[in-house]
Formats: structure tokens, C-alpha cells, sequence
């Protein structure tokens, strides 16, 4: 969607972002306190969920509903690797391992090497060693083989190319258009891929009925398919939901989150194509420290006056990276807002607070993104 | 093209055809006398040259030129598998086989069982069911398995996947309507597909390149693609043709066919949706010979009348048949025009004499599909 302050789209996130808006215009539902408590009975609640990062869904209630029948579910998210991993898209990974374990799951991650080629100005070699180089993270967040199947859209295009075909044969460009807005100008590789991205939600289905011992024809069409990722990615969901029923399997489910913000200030989602906003993965560790130090703050011009006015964290990142991402502990949370705001913690202060605990989540991140070299091919959908 | 009294379209072919019309719009040159007597030096002139069924061209004055100067040739066409095999459909077919014994060529032979289910009331199942029963037709035309490729688009689109996204990238839809007629209400996995049929050019002449010992990175960027098909399926062409010098690969060229006339008459293509106006190869032989004994003929009301007045050989689709694909002999073929014109050769003779060669052709026809079925594995692109 495009509104007069803020764009949301799978290709273009910017403006100050109305969640409320979003979620009136999608057309999907809050994740409100019922749910949450229908969450917490699975697993302790993620701090994502706490903090309300991830805040919205379609079919949330009916994945539960399902998985306490008895019914499978399957989990499928993926990445555009159009360079390296940055902490934002970390966000829908963590917290899919988190509903990994939550509903005992299998993983189906989709690397668009494809899409990234088809929209940037990038070759398909590098679009292919980016999906190799981001599947490290993945691994490196502690999925582990036997449940996590990376699907290379160039690599594995075989195995959904039937699924993606059904759902094309029956989506218009006009549909196309209205949905992503695409228009003329579109190329008709870009056209075609929301075809693909919906496919992985079926095929997903399909392969967890099949070891499930279903016959191909009809496997997994009570299996429920459960998406977590940003809300930017909604539209392809509408694709395959629109779909589903023409397949003959359960519409995919989703569970959405707001955008990470940027180092340099609370607009947009934390982009990849400026990397002094945003903290890679591949980062040494001290220049993501001088990258923190940097960062765009809700403090006041002189420590005297922060002391005197305190400090906003509405609109302060290093706040909000520690509030979604970093300080675990709820009530040492709700202790450093209020100190900010009271003045009590200057930015200086809570800069270094952040990060060191950035500087010690990327040393032991980066030593297991090393170890998970001589893994990566397992998790290979082919492997 | 869609003329004031034809359509010529991969997707429709209607009306009279004007052939001179189309190739000026279309912009491709007619085979001319020069050109046949370089092509007589390969091989002796294949009756669809001598009666000029193919009769245009793009490049083929290059493919000869590079072939040579010792380059190699590979030669690519394909079915779209909507149903069984008709006659007409084995024009390019059989045709192609000579120019791989001219060429010393190997062939890649496309079957769209994707574009057919994305365009026809058909399931996936079904056209790629039509695709192994149409190798078959194939086979039996004496195309050995070690020069012959079968590419089923369902099962092999990983390996035209990376061409077609090359191609994909820089053709938008805007290109796809003015070359293919297409509109919003075109579904998003025909709009791609033009880039999947382009892809095969470009692979096959990476195919003949490596297995001449050249690198992946550039192999075939001196191999030279010759299409035969007809004359329907040059929007494709031009989409390849536009893409290669991004490839970094020869433009294919192409040597085009006129269509095959229905027995109901000169008007159209021989269509695979009106099994009394077409020969299917799996027709009873007897049936077959119903068919022709029902034709559309260029004779008079009455027998006395046709003695006296003679008959109309150019609207006359028994004589076209025997022109066209079933009487090999030059002086033959020219006298019984000559007869028939004069009101010597009558309707039912002409049938007859049609009849017995189609009958013929059937039944050794079908003795061989049959035993194809032992091999067709053999000339998948991935045996």
C-alpha cells in the first residue's frame, strides 16, 4: 500500500509506517490478548511477541485450532538475497525457530535468488552466492537439518514450478497489478514470481503429507501452512490464500512483523542498500559498535538539558533496538524506558548498554555462521 | 498478425492466409532460388523446399554461411501438447529431421506442456501425458537418441530456468503485448512463458558448446541456432532474437513453414481441435482413410461437369496433400495437377490415390510409435 506519508510494499518500504492503517487496509487482524495466551500455553513467550514486534496475522486462531486436533503444521518464510543478512531480517527467522519448536514444525525457507535478479541490478551469480552466503545465518540461529529445507528458487524451481503454474493460470496481470502494482513497464520475469512465492506454501503442505505417508495426489491437504514475516510481505499471501481453494489445500496462514528501524531513525524498515543504518551480519564487530555509537537517538542537544527534559524513546532506536531486539528481560526493559525518559540514562550510556550486547550477539553469531559452512549443504531441499 | 481476413498468432490461426502479407509485416525473407541451390549442396532439396511448404526465413543465409566456416549448428523445435499428433504437426518435424542429416546437427525439441495447461482447459496431468504420447511421433520419425533432446518443460525448467530469467528480465510487458497480443487479462504464467520458449535457443547453444569442451562461463557464444517451425511461432523468435546480444549469444535463426491445410479446406491450419478436418497419428488407419474420402475437394457438382470443366487444384485439399507431403515424385505430382486441372483425374480417383498413401504412411507410422515406447526415455534432455 501507498499512503500519503509511508509505502508499504514487498519492494519498497519508506515514511513513517501507520501499523493501524496497515492493518485495516490489508485487511488482517491484531494479535490480541486471547491469542497471546493461546500462545504462551505452547512456549513461554518470544520477546517478540511480548514487545509486539510481530503484531498482526490472518488465520493465527485457525492454525491453533488446527494444531490442537492434532493437524500438522508447517512453517515457510524466506529471504530476497540481494546482500548480505542485516539484524531486520534476522527478526522473522528467530522468531521462526521460535515456532519451531513451539509446534514441533518443519521449516520450508525460500531463497529468491530469482526475484532479486529480476528487480536489482545484480547478476544471477550474485544473487545465487548471496542466497549461500544469507543461508548461513539461518543456519547459524540453530535450525538444525532434519526440520529445515532451504529451497534456491533457481536451484529447486522443478519442485515448485506445477504448484506455481496452478496459481498463475488463474491470477490475471490485472490481479497482478492491483496487488503489487505492477504496470507495463513490469517485467514479465517479476510478473510471474508471485506465482512462485505462493507455490512454496502448497508444496510445503504437500511434502509434510507426503511424510506423513499420503499419496502424492492428495497429500497434505490438512496440513496448515503458517508464514512468519514482515507485513511488507502480505501481498503474495493474498495470492496464495486466493489459490488455495483451486488446489485444494488449506489457505496458509500468517503471522506478521512491524519493521526493525533503522540506525538513523525511526522511518522505513532498515533498509540494505545503506549500510551505516543498519548492522550486518558480516560486520566486524567494532564497526558495528561505531555504528551504535552513531545512532539517531530521542536525546536532547546537551547532557545538562537530557538530565533536566529526559530523553523520548518513542523515537529513540537505540531504545527501541534494545526494547525489540536485545534486553530480554522485561522489567530491566521497563526500568531503562522509564529511566530514559525520566533522564536517568543518558546516550552516551545507553549506547554503549546496546552495544556491547550487539558487539556479543555478533561474535557468537559470526563463530557459528563460520561453522555452518561445512553444513549448509544438508540443508539443501535436494540434500 | 491479425489481418482484415486472417490471424496468424501462436495461438490462433484463422482465415485465408496471405502469405505474402505476412512476410512483409513480419519482416522475415522468403526462401529464394540462391539460397535453395546453397542449401541442394548439403543434401538433396527436401520436398518441402522443392514445393515450397517452407518458404521464409530469418538468418538462414548466415547459418549457412557460419556452417561453413565450420561452426557448429544446432537445430531446436518443439510441440505445444494439447492433444495427439496430426499431420500437420509432423511437418516441421520431419522436416527437421533432414536438416539434421544436412547439418550434422543436434536436435533440442521443446514440449510446452506448461504453456498448454496455462492456455488450454486442460490439467497439468493431461498435457503432460500429451507431451510423452507426441514423443512418440517424434521418435518414430527416426530421430536417434543420441542427437535428440526431448526438454519437457515441467521436467526440465531448471536447466532453461537461468536463460529464461536473463530473457525475463529485459522483456516487459509492454513487449509481451505488441509481439503476443496479450492483455490485462492475460495470466501471469503465459506472460512469462515467451521467455521459457526463447531460453531453449540459448541453451542448446550452450549445450553444443560444452560438449565441444568450452567452459560453462561462454560456451556456444559461436554455436548458431536454426528453428524450423511455422511461420505461427515467430513473435517467439523475435523475443529470442532481441534477447541473445545481452546473452552474449547468436541470434537464432529460423526457416519457416506455411500450415498444412484442414481437409474441410484451404482455410486456417489443420486444427488439433477438429478431429474430422485433421489425420491425428493415432487415427485407425481406416478412419483415416474416411477422412480423406470426405475431404474438400476442388471438383465440379458432378462427374460430367469435372470432365468437361476440370478441377481447381489450388482450393483442392487432396491435391494440396499430395503436393504438400505425400507424392515424392516431381514429374509425378506435376502431371496429375496438370490431369486433375484438365478434368482427366476425378475426385473419387484423387481420394483414393491420397487415401492409400496416407493409409500407408499410418500404419508404418504407427508400427514404429509403438515400438518408440521401449526407447522414449532415451532422448529425455536428462537420460
Amino acid at each position: 500500500m501507498t499512503s500519503t506519508s509511508f509505502t508499504v510494499t514487498p519492494w519498497e518500504v519508506k515514511g513513517e509506517i501507520d501499523y493501524e492503517k496497515i492493518i485495516k487496509e490489508f485487511g488482517v487482524k491484531r494479535i490480541d490478548e486471547p491469542l497471546m495466551h493461546r500462545l504462551s500455553k505452547l512456549a513461554p513467550l518470544h520477546l517478540f511477541l511480548r514487545r509486539k514486534l510481530f503484531f498482526a496475522h490472518r488465520d493465527l486462531d485457525v492454525v491453533l485450532d488446527e494444531h490442537e486436533k492434532g493437524r500438522k503444521v508447517v512453517l515457510y518464510t524466506g529471504r530476497g538475497p540481494s546482500g548480505h543478512t542485516h539484524l531486520g531480517h534476522l527478526v522473522p527467522w528467530i522468531f521462526t525457530r521460535w515456532l519451531q519448536k513451539a509446534f514441533k514444525a518443519k521449516l520450508y525457507f525460500q531463497m529468491t535468488d530469482d526475484e532479486k535478479f529480476l528487480v536489482k541490478d545484480l547478476s544471477l551469480e550474485q544473487t545465487t552466492n548471496y542466497a549461500k552466503e544469507n543461508a548461513l545465518d539461518l543456519i547459524a540461529l540453530g535450525f538444525e537439518p532434519h526440520d529445515t529445507k532451504i529451497i534456491y528458487d533457481t536451484e529447486h524451481i522443478r519442485e515448485l514450478y506445477p504448484f506455481a503454474l496452478k496459481i498463475a493460470k488463474r491470477t490475471t496481470f490485472s490481479t497482478a497489478k492491483a496487488v503489487f502494482g505492477f504496470d507495463n513497464s513490469t517485467n514479465i520475469g517479476l510478473s510471474f514470481f508471485p506465482a512462485l512465492q505462493a507455490a512454496v506454501a502448497f508444496y510445503a503442505q504437500q511434502q509434510v503429507g507426503m511424510a506423513g505417508g499420503e499419496k502424492a495426489a492428495d497429500a497434505g491437504k490438512n496440513v496448515q501452512c503458517l508464514i512468519p514475516c514482515a507485513i511488507d510481505q502480505d501481498p503474495y499471501w493474498r495470492i496464495a490464500r486466493d489459490a488455495a481453494p483451486y488446489l485444494g489445500y488449506q489457505k496458509p496462514a500468517t503471522i506478521l512483523s512491524k519493521f526493525l528501524p533503522g540506525l538513523s531513525g525511526p522511518a522505513g524498515k532498515m533498509s540494505a542498500s545503506d549500510a551505516a543504518n543498519a548492522i550486518y551480519t558480516t560486520d566486524k564487530p567494532e564497526d558495528a559498535r561505531k555504528k551504535v555509537m552513531r545512532a539517531f537517538t530521542g536525546g536532547q542537544p546537551t547532557i545538562d538539558e537530557q538530565r533536566k527534559k529526559g530523553g523520548n524513546p518513542d523515537i529513540c532506536t537505540v531504545c527501541q533496538w534494545l526494547n525489540l531486539l536485545f534486553e530480554e528481560d522485561d522489567d530491566v526493559m521497563q526500568q531503562r524506558l522509564k529511566d530514559y525518559r525520566a533522564g536517568k540514562i543518558l546516550d552516551g550510556e545507553n549506547k554503549k548498554y546496546l552495544a556491547d550486547k550487539v558487539v556479543a550477539f555478533l561474535e557468537e553469531h559470526q563463530r557459528k555462521r563460520e561453522k555452518a559452512r561445512d553444513v549448509i549443504e544438508k540443508y539443501s531441499l535436494t540434500a
